[in-house]
């Protein structure tokens, strides 16, 4: 069946400096390769686009290994097994790895996970109940604690790990105000979602004055998705004995004139507050226990979630560049291509 | 007795803007006053001069509450009692407490707590048996924990609490490095102390380079009593999952610029490091314990403690503006009156 189909993979042609553009992209066409003993052909259906991944294009250490140089780039897909030379899955079984950037990938079947999509759907698996659930769940329960009456700010609050965040402060009975780049966000937070307020930053005048006015009792968790002035704000906010999980800083990412602002040091010593950066690998032993609760809170309609999937191989560079500008409500997907059952 | 006796007090005749100056203290004569029944009367020998006392003494709110204007100021003080109208305090103890500037403080004997110097030097409860080697201990090993093996850095590292954190870290098996702003500290630090290596941040050239140098391993705990460029520098050197417990930032306690540097978060989240502000009254249930712990170090002669000591109540406020100077090596006390012993 392999000599039937093509295969496109996207690369890493040129490193960003400061905001990623199209250039940075090649799309090639190669051959698809031939599972051997104990791989498998996976064909991608869902390919996750998400902000850390601007952090690997760079070649600066960090948690990840950077993307190599005309090679391609990898992440959270989900795809469907198209041929099996492995005993542990079966064609039509969909799994889900960190894969890299191309309609087929050969990958040993232990480079992947099964996943149900019988009990939810599948591109939830990339998203409420997968790196993204997770990544709000561990970083607010295990570093924030959020406790019933306190108050938890999140910023980038619409945004796929922000959404999940604010609505797990309200299942634990926390006051929750979260901070977000529209009006349409933020009506989507307090309506749909039942955020206790929601902050529009871009249209906000004084960001200090406005979240001071949401935050009437200080804050006492900030889960930190965004950095820059925003978190400035929310610093001279601290009530005693806050709890910071830092989960990203999307404002940085891209600059290119370093990330200069007040030094926070002297607020975290009069609140004696706590501030934690993680990613979600350090929590690895805890899935089956994230994932489980998730699954729980979604099927009792407690954790609603927002998925925005834009279809097509061709357009997850810009899927990817939108995660930059805001654009996104939820989690960004592409789908890739659809799933085919019970091939053979 | 009392009507023999002549009082002195140090009242806080203006707010400093930026650096405190003489011209905030104003001597003031007083009457002694009469113990009343539950009291004592407490006659000055040694007090504390600290660095978190320029926090009190701006009307801004912070964890401890404001010196009020016109009033006198207080702090760590050692004395004896001279009059005692309690069953719980006799004549000639030697007691430690929260009490104001001045020769003579009338106290509830609740209000104090009683000190053996015959188990240890008087003015030691002041310094390594006292808040500032409680700082140290429970800084360093709650927030901290350092390990065997990792690298330790203090700044503010000849001050009164970053020598007891150094020699911690030592007994803990950490390579220790210690940030002072002299070659006369820096050599203290490694020849009286056993500091592996001390930098002289006035004379390092490029801070980023010298740190760099000193701690080829990178940075596992980061005691951090300065904030400022001297911290800015520490967070580039982060290891996965440091640790930062932040006692002060003397840098910036006379600022009056604003305190602006690079933002912190990028280097927290890519180290996963954990950074949280105390302050040693959350400690106030494990006294005992690190009180104990201290004592047996100092007695087994594995830590050592330097104070320094100034005599006369005349020269409290030119201690008080010496913390801000560099000046102090080890803890800064002023001996006010000398002990009487057996008084009636």
């Amino acid at each position: 069946m392999t000599q039937n189909l093509q295969n496109q993979q996207i690369l890493l042609s040129k490193r960003p400096e400061g905001m990623p553009t199209e250039e940075n992209f090649e799309f090639k066409n190669t051959a698809v390769l031939a599972p051997e003993n104990g791989q498998v052909l996976v064909r991608t259906i869902y390919l996750s686009v998400d902000p850390y991944m601007r952090g690997r294009m760079s070649d600066a250490k960090s948690y990840a290994e950077p993307y190599k140089l005309n090679e391609m780039i990898s992440g959270g897909i989900i795809g469907e097994v198209v041929q099996s030379r492995s005993d542990q899955l079966s064609v039509g079984d969909k799994v889900i790895g960190m894969l890299g950037w191309q309609h087929y990938n050969v990958i040993e079947a232990s480079g992947v996970r099964k996943v149900d999509d019988t009990i939810a759907p599948l591109s939830s698996y990339l998203s409420v109940l997968g790196m993204t659930g997770l990544t709000a769940y561990f970083g607010l329960l295990d570093i924030g604690n959020p406790q019933e009456g306190e108050t938890v700010v999140v910023s980038g609050a619409a945004g796929a790990v922000g959404m999940i965040v604010g609505q797990i402060a309200k299942i634990k009975g926390a006051r929750v105000v979260g901070i977000a780049g529209s009006d349409n966000k933020t009506a989507f937070l307090e309506k749909e979602l039942g955020f206790d307020k929601a902050v529009n930053y871009k249209t906000a005048g004084n960001i200090n004055d406005s979240l001071k006015q949401a935050c009437p009792n200080g804050v006492d968790v900030y889960f930190d998705n965004v950095g820059g002035e925003i978190s400035d704000a929310v610093m001279s906010l601290l009530n005693d004995f806050a709890r910071i999980p830092l989960c990203g800083a999307i404002s940085s990412y891209n600059r290119t004139d370093g990330d200069i602002g007040p030094r926070i040091q002297p607020n975290l010593i009069k609140s004696r507050s706590l501030i934690k950066g993680f990613i979600i690998g350090d929590y690895s032993d805890r899935f089956d226990e994230g994932i489980q609760t998730l699954a729980k809170w979604v099927s009792e309609g407690s954790l609603k979630y927002e998925e925005n999937i834009v279809e097509g191989f061709e357009n997850v560079p810009q899927a990817f560049l939108g995660l930059f500008k805001g654009e996104n409500l939820g989690k960004q997907l592409v789908k890739v291509n659809d799933e085919i059952t019970n091939q053979e």
